[in-house]
């Protein structure tokens, strides 16, 4: 068993929409970039993983805001692992603000895969780093839900340039999220956000894709669904606005 | 006369090309929030200068990398102003890796407009700030190089979209250098990254406009014009690889 533990950050001049508040992509940034950093301090990191050919892939995220915190402010993330299974390890996030209101929660579901063959590896390699790393604590918010039967109302198409691609030549996740919102009206973005998202990375996208993004708006519901040239989907995602 | 000041930052994962080497925009966007935050501690930043209707705004910008630092480098960036006349403040940087080697150095020249109409703003307003934060000490390299006469062999369009623009719905500095460098082959960034980037903005683009990203080729220097739909030279960019 371990402590969760709080790291630091500041929402800057860069990384904010017109409405002066944090983009829903860099929040989900600071949150990628503390899984990352507590995975090294913990001894599972990529570069260690690296040296065995393996690295860890983001499989699914649900993130609920309450609001989204203005330019300039000091927030806190707390970061846990509480549960991790053959395939998936689960890792949590609450999210601060500097008068310690929480204004966000995230689970975040992920593989560990071989590099050359692209394939999950049995998490139980880990047991030891895993078991070790382990908080007795509750996910914040549901898990990650299902997300299926997309109809997309519109649809925009998307060709996969080098600012777009990881280390690995494959989409960055904050790409995905970017093609996503971009997608809706200005409008959208002009209240406090108080959201939920879910998203499923189910296929890797690389350089030089055409990727289609369909958009279907139900009601209070944003689908998504982002499909390569050949009609695989690569991509869901709901977002729920409260 | 003030003292330059020193920023540490990390090259962190999401900041890597496929070489494992931070992308020339990631470095550009620390370069932009080492000026934003020392211009705050100097009492000019631009939260201070929204109180009076005005901002800083981006001129012109020229960098050159030795080598671009790999994951996880642990840098430092200095900064300093050295000059201004009424139109532009100079702004330089140092950037240095953890062995204390010098990797990169850029200047960049400021204008302070008028947010309502968007005309620049007499700096001499600024006179005891910028005073008190004067360094008498050169710019690290030739300042930024007027580029004209640029004859595209390529054009790719863009639509700019909600993730291209910042609080005041203009298209972010950062994306303009995704749009210049996304439209060079990939092999291009297989070395080491030594080159110098000479970028001028004329003139600011707008949600929902369609830019025409315009690429030459001459030798070893690559040349970028982005033109709005009625023809506008919005930014021009020449990249001089070494």
């Amino acid at each position: 068993m371990a402590d969760k533990i709080s790291y630091d950050y500041m929402v800057d001049s860069q990384e904010v929409d017109f409405t002066l508040r944090a983009t829903v992509s860099s929040i989900v940034n600071a949150i990628l970039g503390v899984a990352g950093v507590d995975a090294r301090q913990r001894g599972f990191g990529v570069e260690v993983l690296n040296e065995q050919n393996y690295s860890w892939v983001l499989s699914r995220m649900a993130i609920e805001l309450e609001s989204r915190p203005l330019q300039f402010t000091m927030c806190q993330i707390e970061t846990w692992i509480n549960t991790y299974s053959r395939v998936l390890s689960t890792r949590n996030f609450m999210l601060t603000d500097a008068k310690g209101k929480v204004f966000g929660r995230a689970v975040t579901q992920w593989c560990m895969i071989d590099l050359t063959a692209r394939t999950p590896v049995d998490l139980t390699k880990l047991v030891d780093e895993h078991n070790q790393s382990l908080v007795d604590r509750p996910s914040p918010i549901d898990k990650p839900r299902k997300i299926v039967g997309v109809h997309p109302q519109q649809t925009a198409e998307h060709r996969v340039v080098y600012s777009d691609i990881d280390y690995n030549q494959h989409v960055n996740t904050l790409r995905y999220v970017d093609m996503i919102f971009d997608r809706l009206p200005l409008s959208t973005f002009d209240g406090d956000g108080t959201m939920r998202m879910d998203i499923h990375f189910i296929h890797e996208c690389r350089y030089g894709q055409l990727l289609t993004v369909g958009y279907e708006q139900r009601e209070r519901l944003s689908l998504f669904e982002i499909q390569t040239e050949e009609g695989v989907a690569a991509v869901r995602a709901s977002v729920e606005w409260r």
